[in-house]
């Protein structure tokens, strides 16, 4: 297969953004236009079919493809669609053979019975929660080499699990945990509300889905999964009720950006130089997520893939207070969901995602 | 003495402002200016002289006062001057028997022992430290009646104040307490620094002060003094150390407001519906704090002396996640500050405080 | 009748404002609310009915009156309604002897035959027209002392006018003019749209409303007004046919405020210094209007009725360029309603609107 | 030459920047790190020496080169200086044999006469003057191929010259313009000042720079140059008398982008199809200009090298509105350098800088 770019090579994968509008959606064009292993084949919407990308958005000069209204070629399909649409598409993108990964909420939770209970409907497809692999490689790496399904993360447990999975593995800190997290309003999507209408958001800041966002259960259970194992024998679910986890997102006056600053208690003994070596061994390796020696900027992380991490004690009552900030549409959607798809393909994992940090 | 107004009744207190180009000392101009028994009759500066401060603020064009160097006149003074030069001036505003609100920190701590520790100076007037009283009517208010020295609270701790008071003094809480505040930019005062340029505060979120904000011994001194009397006698200083405390406060991008969220564990047997009905009950008579059925907004509080109390329970973990928002530069330093000496003066607690907020 | 604050006096004209769920009816309510002479009695909406003022919007808590659904008691009534819905409502409100100050664009224009090109609607009573008086106070005073319909204008006008009326009316330029302004989002209303919502509008700047923004005939119309009267007889018409205007409305990422930047050729011969003496004197008796020295800021003006207006001379091109600002609320909307209410009602006109700029 | 990145390839050539802490410097250093042609070799500054760009600049996780005093290496340099520093190191970077790109207004005008008019200075090296490429490629690419100086433009005369090098060059309009242009803070640099400072930034727009911005005599400079040449012999100047340029500079609160909006009358029997058919082909080949059918949002160019022209008439006066939008940091700056760079080592001129736009 020749490479459209005109260079010989291998021929690169076809892929699918399924669909391109929203914020998630966009943020997926204008990574995939650059990747080199990628070839973006395929662009969905509902309206304004066979109209050119770059018509639509002046933002994307390069992409030329027309809005289609199905994916038809790609091999692999990135479904950025609300979550009801995603369960309902999903599962035949995969009887066609197709891999995906989901940035949707829909397959995120192994439990089917927290669906109704957090997302009010039945879940369509329980079988595949259990094959969905929970997209957050530095997690999950070994499981998402053949995963067909990936659950990509919220983004707010994107950044309380790098946060957190240090203390939490290694652990550090008993699991009684507060989570209070600061997001930009691109989080909130492109829909219309009065809520991110501009003259309500500017200027203002505001806690919102108290008492449970849902985002609770996901990262509860992810949380979960983290903790040791205790010594005797246990069920699915008792991890869970071990971990005393709350969460309180707010909406703060700006585009793009995640701060999660995470709360608990450290384990007697435990000091800060343990805990800050702890935490830059843990993520040594990890080529997007970095440990840093002051209090993380979210606009040191927009428009990138990557996350900071900087753990901190308060002497004065020796608890961790742990901060991470990411994009919520790089590393908290978009450029997760081509992490994963590089794990996925055999890719280099920082292949179209090593761009630095629009700043200021 | 007739009225400036020209209108017959009671003789209006001379008051100045010390001095009046931050943003503390502009906000209590722009009071003070509207308000109907304080007569602002001196404003101070250190340069600009003889200047009208309509000339240099435009948005003051009713303040025809020229800048001075000194108080002579005013019965009372607002000091509005960073610590170092409010404490090296208030003694002798004291001696020549005017009444103080100082909006500085310089007379905050009871404690003279925590300057150094906190603020890097031995304070040169600890005898004064023990007379001030601190300037949260909503705590103090009998005390502020004779005061002559008022230490107004600074931002943060108004705010943490104002959300825990109920929950502590009720003893609805374990006293082990989480607050993380955020906060506009204004907070961080007219003083030029790269943390409040524009290009790089936009579009940003990110926490300071770590591991210890100077507003963390003065919110424990006052968390402390609402713990229910132990039923032993106690020494100075021991309900503090029952106090477990960690506050973080961030900056978000806006130019004014504080939110700050609290944290803390209830005690065994207590509801969320007992929670709502004390807070209710604790504030039913204050003019200025409104406990609210949704999380507040700062954009509510724009402008103005009010502060929004949304006490709530996470039902998960039975933990108090109580919010409160004010603006930093009225309820947390101006406004406050009038509200102080209207009760000082006897005046209506009310009197040049009660503008609806400026929304949107 | 007893004044409601308990106070001897003369009794406070009742009014209403209709409807005051958008963001000219927030802000009457705000600046009636604390008025003197004028009673708020009644305030309408489509929704919400019986609901109070102060649990829908916890910015306003001291006023507690109920939304209705109709008008009344009040003598004199607000109306801040859209364009269609004002022009109904308006002739009952007339008939039944109530006097009006609309906000809407219903009867800012004589011109009946302008509507339908303009607005896309047949004016339903073109009489009205002629009777309404425009409510720029500064260039129509006398006649909105008895007026019984009082036309606000637009805040584009309200800015560009306010900029140009010294030069037009003292013939210091030619005719032929560029306006372009700057506004913040508040002034496209409450009502949703992607074009306002926060993620899209934040960090952008853009023009709209090309080739031809409704309030062009409205400025083309007062601007004529202003013309010296030709020598010869003229038909009317005459006038607007003499100015050659453009007019560029931009959205800037801010909340509020509007900043009107106009250019115009400097007649020959005229220097930069009378200019500057010419504005100095034709607004020297203004209350709310201010010739200052320096580029205005929006900032200065935000929570105001007043206008800060710059004349100034391109020494390289003897070019006009006159910069005004005000808050498009204030001075551009609500505020400039109820200085014409003071107007109509005989009350000193800055009543209920003196108060200072929030700044910052 | 081996290629640091371990492929077999062409050698990349060396480059630097000096100095890489402004924020035109980090652009370069954003885009410079992900260019496959360039390799950086030498980044300097005047504080921090030896300390790593990565450790400094979170966002630049990838830059682990340390900052240094001096170039020493590298064949080609990008200065990002100050004007003063930059003027007096430029000439011994060309002695010793390096091509440099100055992003400073040191070598932007022709006639050296004009620096201490403008600037303040007396020019040291007026004879640099000629030889200086200015860099705007789609104006000057055919001398930039051999250039060893190239003066990278303004921000402002960027986006003015795209916006009116068409209907200059075809003599679509009289030459007679007005350029209101709005910019983002990051425009004014990363050095300190109340203009810039957040809290009084924000909820502001103003024009600044009255009566004379150093980027007038730069934009008039090139317009002149575009304007036809008059049927008789002309001298050197004689251009420039022939355009009256008025240029506003305005800052609104948003970090990036630049919009300017310029009026000019249409030469008599101009019609607005034709106006736009010549837009379309001026710049049909460009790839970095696109003539779109719709106000251009500065949002739209974030992050990128691409200007956004919309060319318009307003049919009641028959005048040009042409608006252009840019990112001031990209091709107001590091974007348009490293194009000139392109061109002038005959690399493909996209090479480098065909990211799409951060949206939103």
């Amino acid at each position: 297969m020749s490479n459209p770019h005109g260079v010989a090579g291998p021929a690169r994968t076809p892929v699918a953004v399924l669909s391109g509008t929203g914020y998630g959606g966009m943020e997926l064009l204008r990574l995939l236009h650059a990747h080199l292993s990628f070839e973006l084949v395929e662009v969905t919407a509902r309206t304004g079919l066979g109209q050119r990308v770059c018509d639509l958005f002046p933002q994307l000069p390069g992409v030329t493809l027309p809005l289609t209204e199905r994916v038809e070629c790609a091999e692999l399909v990135f479904v950025a669609l609300p979550d009801d649409a995603a369960v309902a598409v999903v599962p035949e993108l995969l009887v066609a053979g197709r891999r995906v990964v989901d940035l949707s909420a829909g397959f995120r939770l192994r439990e089917p019975a927290l669906y109704p209970e957090w997302y009010g409907y039945e879940h369509p497809a329980p079988a595949l929660l259990e094959m969905a692999v929970y997209g957050l490689p530095e997690l999950h790496r070994a499981a998402l080499k053949d995963a067909t399904l990936v659950a990509c993360p919220g983004c707010y447990p994107t950044a309380a699990l790098l946060a957190l999975a240090p203390a939490l593995a290694k652990g550090l800190i008993e699991p009684d945990i507060v989570v209070d997290a600061k997001s930009g309003l691109s989080g909130a999507g492109r829909g219309l509300s009065l809520g991110t209408h501009y003259a309500e958001a500017n200027e203002d800041v505001a806690a919102y889905g108290l008492p449970g966002h849902r985002h609770w259960p996901e990262m509860l259970q992810e949380l979960a999964d983290l903790l040791p194992q205790p010594s005797a024998a246990s069920r699915e679910g008792d991890e869970e009720s071990r971990i005393r986890l709350t969460f309180t997102p707010h909406l703060v006056p700006m585009t793009r950006g995640i701060l999660a600053t995470c709360y608990a208690d450290l384990r007697a003994g435990i000091k800060a130089d343990v805990v800050r070596a702890i935490y830059t061994a843990y993520y040594a390796s990890e080529p997007f997520v970095h440990v840093i020696g002051q209090p993380p900027h979210t606009k040191h992380a927009s428009g990138t893939n990557h996350a900071y991490v900087y753990p901190t004690v308060d002497p004065r009552t020796d608890r961790l207070v742990v901060l991470a900030v990411i994009d919520n549409l790089g590393k908290g959607a978009a450029g997760q969901a081509i992490q994963c798809a590089n794990v996925m393909t055999g890719l280099p994992e920082t292949l179209g995602l090593d761009a630095a940090g629009l700043y200021p």
